[in-house]
């Protein structure tokens, strides 16, 4: 059956697509103090506790906007004045915490290593037994613009040995990659209320350990982005301290109720995870070359090399592609001639394979059927 | 024709109801980079400019998150080092502005007022002849807390004369009460989605002088409330700088096109001012009485005193009017015995009456029927 162009799958890194009956939950206006309101937002904080294994000890704070704002209210939120960060960049996300800190003027360091594969914790340990003014260590736990997965475990063990906070990125890892807040004891990890989670975008959240907010209180040089304020707020009133995305909010809890329905963290990372085999061997197949290797590779997103081929284009592949219901994404501008196919949101093995047909067709409809492993890898 | 408790239209100081064609522009999951939602969004942020007659020396920038992002994201962008802000509160919108220069730690200076009336302009020339150090003003157009409509153009004309840079909270009065930007002079304005411009909350907007805006750049000490650097990505790239919230932008285009098609501004002015008439008049009839003198009363929010009769409970009209399919709100804490009714949103004359029929048969209900117009005085 062919797909509807205006109603399109996303393979994209995010926004990803949702299912029909998370966006029919914003088909409804409510009032943001009602009882039924204030249940769904109480029901979606407790569940993203859950997935962490967080206990009393956490608390899940929404921040409309973006995962960026969550990421920005858990430094200024948390590192206190006099503290230092260091951070670890292989990307774009890394490269956003850098600005981050950059614009609120908290002392940081940054390890840099290449894209494509994930840094050693060796080079963590140098950092922190180098500076002993860094308070905290951030880390983007799973990096969207490549797909590749950071050493989040072994960054944990050094933050426990030294006594550092840890403070974890998993805007493209939570939900979908089994987070424990005992094993890996971080301060605050944020998320988005898309990505893996299938929310509507529109709300980033921080979970954060109740004790490390509580030392936070007054500390935080932004009335919007204060996470000790907001949750305090709605600790105390059940609501949000300033008028939430109603709809998104609403959206985001029955995107919550289906995770559970699907069977949790451990369903959804088998579901992507079948998505990204059948994605990975199928592109394979055709020729193309994934850029990073698979041990390396989160079932998120894949970076795919373009063929070089004089009749091929990334705009002519995308146009094909949407013009087939499915729209897929172009690599980083510092990836020169690279495309992504995300494995996120609403989608099946089934939505894949259709994707790869799609793709193959274009393809052919391009001319660019003649490329060979071979030649893709010189590209 | 009963109305559905399950879809409530929702007379209140915001979220507001939107039309069911604003909702349903959500059922689409859209990429931010797609030429469709780029082209949404183009649309909506000439649309707002030519609201205030800006032309070609404003621009629009939306702050995904709330009304109360844009606040702070104006003060934090456009109020330089070594700048202070004179501010004026006469209720919770004025007080939130405070909130956010202490939290920025931007020097302010506060001139508060009795809440159920306008300040006089009076009072802020002295407050900008005692202290030369100010070098902004920022007002509350509309207090939503209790729909007074603060003296803007006297305030604007002070601004000129002392040469200051006017900041307005143009919340909830954008696109439904006309604002000049020539007449006015104002170097950035601020508005919710949602309220008069009737798309569902999730999205706080800045409308900013270029100049201003251009003065400000590299000034703000945060990344996701930087107006400079969301604005120059915008007009580089046509998208938003972090994931948008797209739903929420794409039901914001769409209420865009229906306020152009209902009119625009003066239409919208002419039919909430109808539907203020239509429940001040039937409010009074039953023996209700308006706290804000209609002078100074905005056709946005209404605010009534409780009857004083020992019967009456805001708890059981709320429940009674719920039931009855219409959401309306208490009075702000430190206004007791008071509670409000909006007029903003996709709210028609006829809702109002059908809400007036509802409210009577829930006082009956109540056993609150015999309260003059004198005791109601006497509350």
């Amino acid at each position: 059956m062919p797909r509807n162009p205006a109603q399109p799958l996303l393979l994209t890194p995010g926004p990803v697509s949702v299912s029909r009956t998370t966006r029919e939950a914003m088909m409804v206006d409510r009032p943001a103090g009602d009882v039924e309101f204030q249940e769904d937002l109480a029901f979606a904080r407790r569940y993203l506790v859950s997935l962490i294994g967080g206990g009393e000890s956490y608390t899940a704070i929404p921040l409309p906007g973006s995962a960026t704002y969550a990421n920005e209210g858990v430094i200024a939120s948390l590192v206190p004045p006099g503290g230092k960060v260091l951070l670890h960049s292989n990307g774009v996300y890394g490269d956003r915490l850098v600005e981050i800190c950059a614009h609120l003027q908290v002392a940081h360091s940054v390890v840099r290593t290449p894209p494509f594969t994930p840094p050693s914790a060796a080079l963590f340990e140098q950092a922190i037994r180098a500076d002993p003014g860094i308070t905290h260590v951030m880390l983007v736990h799973c990096e969207t613009s490549t797909g590749v997965l950071n050493p989040l475990e072994e960054v944990a063990d050094l933050c426990r040995t030294h006594s550092k906070g840890l403070l974890v990125d998993a805007v493209a890892s939570y939900g979908a990659i089994p987070l424990d807040a005992k094993r890996l004891g971080f301060q605050a990890i944020t998320l988005s209320s898309n990505k893996c989670m299938q929310g509507v975008p529109g709300v980033g959240w921080a979970v954060v350990q109740k004790q490390a907010l509580e030392n936070a209180k007054g500390q935080c040089r932004s009335l919007a982005l204060d996470l000790w304020d907001h949750n305090q707020h709605m600790e105390r009133t059940g609501g949000f301290r300033f008028t939430p995305p109603t709809h998104v909010v609403a959206a985001f809890a029955q995107a919550c109720r289906e995770h559970a329905a699907e069977g949790g963290v451990e369903a959804r990372l088998a579901r992507y995870s079948r998505n990204w085999k059948r994605l990975i061997d199928g592109m394979r197949q055709m020729g193309f070359v994934a850029v990073v290797p698979d041990n390396f590779a989160s079932p998120i997103v894949a970076t795919f090399r373009e063929p070089n081929h004089p009749d091929f284009s990334f705009q002519a592949l995308f146009q094909g592609m949407k013009r087939r219901g499915f729209v897929i994404f172009p690599g980083r501008l510092a990836l020169a001639n690279t495309f992504r196919i995300g494995c996120m949101g609403d989608v099946t093995e089934e939505d894949i394979g259709e994707a790869l047909q799609a793709l193959s067709d274009t393809m052919a409809e391009m001319g660019v059927t003649q490329f060979g492993r071979d030649e893709a890898v010189l590209a």
